[in-house]
């Protein structure tokens, strides 16, 4: 968009002029590839392979695997603020976005796991320095937008008007982060089902018991 | 202890007549290095090096890098259990407890980042058959005590009586564990700062909002 510091891609012109079902092809490999074996343990030759083109033209595509990993996080960034935008547009109150997010966790992990996992991954020590070249980050995204999504619902009564938002939107976040990787990753969604049992598979309880919870944490008392 | 099923140890009988000095060199060697590069990315040659014995000698205490990973990962749940024991005994209030697990959340952390660091790099998919073959996991201990936590103070009437104790241990473990990886890996503690800016640095503080805000979601209101 005009106007806005838009991060230089990490793919080179060459990976813009190939065709639409190629590049998907490249982009869904390397996911594949990344989200099973994690940045380490992805052998770019096979995903190449994969993505039935040779290693040389993935170089011409990705200069590093750095470059490739890093390509497919942000992508994800653009994903989630489309849905946060989304859901603030058409959800005015403030306990019907927590709503809309809490479902948008889960169906998102269930639509796209691979992009979960391999957030995971992006926090693992080994690759904070690799997580540090991200152009902009998720964190950034949900800590800005919650926040100011608090202050507002605290400004006009809608909820308590004495919490933190800051402190407030980082709480909310971790119920949301945790509910996304329980519902894709393996570990994550193995240790959802030793707190809660075959509710595991319940996602209308998860949500409802979640958005019980924060709203009691945050609705406005009478005084 | 005797009546328990003590699990097999990851380790070999040679490992436990060595001196009680070089046994901890081998186990903090192989930790710093599981925690700063990963699974993968760990060389075992490079953990012998560190302790100062040879690569063999490690084999003769470790048959594989898989035993060594997870007898440190095993390691920490002793670790919790006992934190958890000493807190409950300490502690009869709920929210007292509540308390308590943040604080030791944040000084577990700070005293041994390396240890939640791994945990962090154990939740990653390409780890997960790995996690699998722990004897047990902190996931359990977490689950059986927590949720025994609320279904107490449930009864007794402390909190709320229409509570879940099942997702309530969930959502409150949300918020301890990203509070223990907040202040253990640079991922995460880069996001805690996104969210709440200098307060990163105030335990205090932390602690005081996740207190609040689990003890507005919680408490029983008059009826």
């Amino acid at each position: 968009m005009a106007g806005t510091n838009a991060p230089a891609p990490r793919w080179t012109p060459v990976f813009e002029r190939i065709s639409d079902d190629k590049r998907r092809r490249v982009l869904e490999s390397a996911k594949a590839a990344f989200a099973r074996d994690g940045f380490a343990g992805t052998n770019v030759n096979r995903v190449a392979a994969a993505a039935d083109i040779s290693v040389g033209a993935l170089y011409k595509y990705f200069r590093t695997k750095d470059d490739l990993f890093l390509a497919i996080i942000e992508e994800s960034h653009a994903l989630i603020e489309s849905t946060l935008a989304r859901i603030f547009a058409a959800e005015p109150s403030f306990f019907g976005r927590v709503e809309a997010i809490l479902r948008a966790a889960i169906s998102s992990s269930r639509d796209d796991p691979e992009l979960v996992r391999i957030y995971v991954a992006c926090t693992t020590e080994e690759l904070s320095p690799l997580a540090e070249r991200l152009s902009g980050s998720i964190e950034t995204i949900s800590a800005t937008q919650y926040s100011r999504m608090v202050a507002e619902a605290a400004a006009s009564g809608e909820i308590a008007p004495d919490v933190d938002p800051a402190v407030t939107a980082f709480l909310l976040d971790d119920v949301f982060l945790m509910i996304q990787f329980s519902f894709a990753s393996t570990y994550y969604r193995d240790r959802l089902r030793l707190f809660v049992g075959e509710a595991a598979d319940d996602d209308e309880a998860i949500v409802a018991a979640a958005l019980a919870f924060i709203r009691r944490a945050l609705e406005k008392r009478p005084s």
